[in-house]
């Protein structure tokens, strides 16, 4: 084609103006950079504009990028102000998290606050304050109450990210066409195609840096997605609207939570990923001995396969006896936990519109909850309770104090909760403030009965789990489920090896591996054809998952029947699930990871590799483990036939000698993966 | 999540009627398998609706599919049919190209003509016409006169593609946000995500077959574009209305393109490709002696630098003495075509909306027409006269006849058009019927004045140069010229090794390679920055993409100045642009690609490779040479410290002796590529 006018630039507007170096005077920008000097950035003011701009190494990453506000009855903010003001402080502590992918966290940075005001009246003032780490960069806006600044109805965050070059990016939809539920399969595309998507958001840059956007600290405020602009390099700040439209209601002063970009020179290097537990406040339980990581059976998988119901009736799952059964499975099998689904009142007929009817206190007549939960304790197994709110979250919050109480008084110390719903009666999605204070809510309340929870259909994660480490696990990606229904036919072999990079940089992820009837027979006896849903895995990935998809509850999803006589269950009994140390050994984008992790306070290590749907092999050296010390690999591999397709539970175990010395060789099937025990030698 | 109804299949109606294999009747189903028997097609009727389905060596790939359309103001067809008759037919021939990226072609397929009619009145009939090959298979419909069925408006194709699995398909926009021009970037998506996108669709699928859905033989019908379901794996035939919504207006007896899905075990065996030619009609031009592929330089890139401008003033680039200055250049260095843009009548002012006023034989006051057409005789230099429409077609078609007798009279047998502009001002998109028939309307009235065509903005390739060989090459995709402007900051440096799979099965494009000034600092005197709009390639990438990007004209680019004193500009005089053979030695979409190519009736081979942002080595084996026989190997390899953002004009070149048996080393920069010319050992 023949552009009519050029150069044509669809930079940010501060981008454009700021695209060659050295133009803003120097008394209008500030600097501050990383503890190893390789992430930098640059805050200032040009024609009146805020803006921020990162590097890494040298190389620009974020281009001037605009920052400010715009609201509702008030003039903008951002873009007729000076620089009055800066301060610099830095922290270099390290302190401990109750269960993790890591035990401890260095925290080191730097830190850079700008105090800009606008040059007219009303005179309003607001801080910019700025984190830089070694692994990445935070900021922040902090409203000052200065100009009869007061009540507030914010209608956008102007928030901007010019990327420094067209960078790949690797998206979810935000709104679209599924509003704010995080259950999509990713693409990936240049920044410059992409519409509006969630965070964290990852980009493969040309320059090789790789940074990931997301947002820590996310309190009382609306969730973070990023919109993009055909033939742009600028994402933008979008939040979720309340249903007049406003996106943020506050009344300064006011902190908002902070915009986090994590850098690294390979995707391998994103992970453990530990910024946005740096950009949150340190721990609020003093006593978490009640917060167990454990590994959990359920009654689920059997809803989703149509072998149970939730609701009453001949193939009611959640039984008294049902349950019981298993519990003795998890007490038998070295499983902490047993989740229970169905079993309160709410769940029959249409009950996606029952967001008023359902009671997180009244069991059905099959199910005798205080038995139950006598039972459990009875063998040493934490039985997690299972609340599903239809988003109706009124009734929910009516009754949060009288359910936790309850479950507390059970000795119940982990819950459950469900979110299904595009929205609240009322309009709210799950990113909206809305929804932000109720998820802050239960959490809050839960802690202060002693109970730690698991969301699913959430909020994405920002790293609350810091501050509340009751704050367990969730949801927020597409999990095992969509196996058993998707009308995909099943999550693509290479969606795990793209969570990796993506969606499990937040944090944890309730993802339920296990499924060991890969062929889902059990349902009507007949095998599934490689064209329905079924899990594209063969059975070691499944194995696999437990160490790549870092969760602190682990369930093993599959109905227990299907762990009678499986010589591989074994590693789900072995598998631990809070860890001393995590090291990506190897990883691209939608085709493979391998990561090892050391278990807490032991003397063990695990291996996960998973592929997608193509076999390939790679060589892993095993220089993570201790030098001169001898340990037993116990390998649960692809068997030599085994593909997802055609033989998905052909494995092979063996045992091998190793040392750090030790350069693995994985052999990978189609869909294929590979999970290690590393023990000591005998 | 949970879902609240299941098993929720959103495939096809058909499909999910069908999915289980076995249930349709025998009577009612027929099969045709391709010669190697790897590919089969079935065509039947399931519940009264027409259906077809694709196999690969026993995978399925395409899910029992409706057959049919709706029309206004008549009812639907194919949804209440019985199979009426069938026959068989075959062939099994070797033709010539008179230019192409082979000589020779081999068309051997197995027909199978399935006839369809209504069970119940007007009982109108037709057929399903479908063609196995090795490559892949073909399908289209008669529609029979039968039934009173006469004068239709067709409102929509409702052809679908069931894929057998949630395929990881490499797609561009159709529609949105920029309709119908095909200068996308690409993304990659899982079928289930994607919206409405262009053919041809390359589609990785999880069963390791690679598919590639187009059209073939596109003549008087609406271009075809794909649209996906959310969550879905069907993909249905969309076509671009009228601006009255129909899609295609007809009178039965009609027959429709061909619906063609190319099949490989690999993506390396994508290319070359030949299915879309084998489905045209045969050549219909008898003397091709005056279409001769070629190399060419131009006033062009200037344009888009701002050096030089398309309309009248101090700037304009089509002066009589540039243009000899071209021709000088062309003829001095074996290119046999200079383009001149911005000769004619109507650039000045907003040309975009000048749909009405340009002249297609009125040159600019300092521009010679005779003259400058004269002087490239002499020369022995093609003149390739540029005509820009603004989609003012009806302005076009006044003066074809006489604008092409101009040319002919002067000696020109080569123009290149343009399209820019969205739509016509009565609303007609690129893609529509309307303009379906203006491009091939131009296309056949060139070849009675013996002009040979290079659209821009074109309607994408559907094979049409096998019966109208003076339809040289088009645009239809994002060039080089985004790399002058673009918002982007130029096209990704993986941009090209998708293209290559993606694109580029459709037929030739116009890429317009070989910038040398890669740093653009003949603009303004200083370098670009990375950050800033500019080629995303090393200089040895910009030499392979001769090879890599198949186009029988491929231009010099670059302003000629920028080829003075230019050791490298010496593989451009050398390179051929018409090949015997054509052979992918290895490749991964958007990773890179490697192709070999054999000059036409030469003992020369040339060989492209490129990479993408990363630094990578291949060893390639040149057993495609004849065994026993030496040659020179005359290679540009990126230098050592080259790199497209720091050091992209550094380049290698040197020789070495090679045979058969000879693995060459490439060793690809950042952005980078090779370059080889093969040639007998002296």
């Amino acid at each position: 084609m023949i552009r009519p006018h050029w150069p044509v630039r669809s930079l940010g507007a501060i981008a454009a103006a700021l695209l060659l170096p050295g133009l803003a005077r120097a008394q209008d920008t500030l600097r501050v950079t990383s503890p190893d000097g390789r992430n930098a950035v640059t805050v200032g003011v040009r024609e009146g504009v805020a803006y921020y701009a990162v590097e890494r190494a040298g190389k620009h990453v974020i281009l001037p990028s605009r920052l400010g506000f715009t609201f509702r009855g008030a003039r903008s903010l951002g873009d007729s102000v000076r620089i009055t003001a800066s301060a610099r402080a830095g922290a270099d502590t390290t302190w401990s998290l109750p269960w993790g992918e890591v035990a401890r966290v260095h925290e080191h940075y730097n830190e850079l606050r700008v105090g800009f005001a606008e040059i007219a009246e009303p005179r309003r003032q607001f801080t910019v304050v700025v984190r830089a780490f070694d692994e990445g960069i935070g900021f922040r806006y902090e409203l000052s109450g200065a100009g009869g600044f007061g009540d507030f109805e914010m209608t956008d965050e102007r928030t901007e990210f010019t990327l420094a070059d067209d960078a790949r990016a690797w998206w979810i939809h935000a709104n679209v066409p599924r509003p704010d539920r995080y259950e999509d399969l990713y693409s990936s595309s240049p920044v410059s195609v992409i519409d509006t998507v969630q965070t964290p958001l990852t980009l493969e840059m040309q320059s090789g840096v790789v940074a990931v956007i997301h947002e820590a600290d996310l309190v009382d405020y609306a969730g973070m997605s990023l919109a993009g602009h055909y033939e742009s390099r600028t994402l933008q700040v979008a939040l979720a609207p309340w249903a007049d439209g406003v996106k943020v209601r506050g009344h300064a002063p006011f902190v908002t939570p902070w915009r986090t970009i994590q850098l690294a020179d390979r995707v391998e290097d994103l992970a453990p990923s530990l910024l946005g537990l740096e950009l949150n406040p340190p721990r609020r339980i003093e006593n978490t001995s009640w917060i167990r990581p454990m590994k959990y059976d359920g009654i689920w998988w059997g809803m989703h396969l149509n072998v149970y119901t939730w609701g009453q009736g001949p193939h009611h799952g959640a039984t008294t006896a049902n349950t019981k059964r298993y519990i003795d499975f998890a007490a038998g099998n070295g499983l902490s936990g047993t989740l229970v689904e169905g079993w309160n009142v709410g769940w029959d007929g249409n009950w996606m519109q029952n967001r008023d009817g359902f009671s997180f206190t009244q069991p059905y007549p099959d199910y005798d909850l205080p038995g139950v939960a006598a039972y459990a304790r009875s063998k040493g197994v934490s039985l997690i309770v299972h609340n599903e709110t239809a988003m109706g979250i009124e009734n929910y919050e009516r009754q949060l104090d009288s359910a936790f109480a309850l479950y507390h008084r059970l000795g119940v110390h982990a819950i459950k909760t469900g979110y299904v719903n595009d929205k609240t009666a009322a309009g709210d999605s799950h990113t909206g403030q809305y929804m932000v204070r109720h998820y802050r809510k239960v959490v809050e309340t839960a802690a202060k009965y002693q109970i730690a929870v698991d969301v699913h259909e959430p909020i994405h994660d920002t790293g609350e789990r810091r501050t509340w480490p009751n704050m367990l696990s969730r949801e927020g990606a597409r999990g095992q489920e969509y196996n058993a229904w998707g009308g995909e036919g099943g999550n693509p072999p290479e969606h795990e090896s793209i969570l990796f990079f993506t969606r499990m940089l937040s944090g944890p992820m309730d993802f339920t591996p296990g499924i060991f009837d890969l062929l889902i027979k059990r349902q009507t006896g007949k095998p599934r054809s490689p064209d329905e849903p079924r899990p594209r895995s063969t059975l070691a990935k499944q194995l696999a998952l437990y160490v790549v998809l870092y969760s602190p509850v682990q369930m093993a999803a599959d109905l227990i029947e299907n762990y009678d006589r499986q010589p591989a269950f074994q590693f789900i009994r072995d598998v631990a699930v809070d860890w001393d140390t995590t090291r990506v050994l190897a990883g691209r984008i939608g085709d493979y990871v391998a990561v090892a992790r050391k278990t807490k306070s032991k003397d063990e290590w695990f291996v996960g590799a998973i592929t997608d749907e193509a076999a390939r092999t790679l060589d892993l050296p095993l220089s993570f483990l201790p030098n001169g010390r001898r340990y037993v690999a116990q390998i649960y591999a692809d068997a030599p036939n085994a593909s997802w397709r055609e033989n998905p539970e052909a494995i092979r175990i063996s045992s091998q000698p190793v040392t750090s010395a030790t350069r693995l060789h994985v052999v990978f099937a189609p869909g294929g993966g590979q999970a290690i025990r590393l023990i000591p030698a005998p």
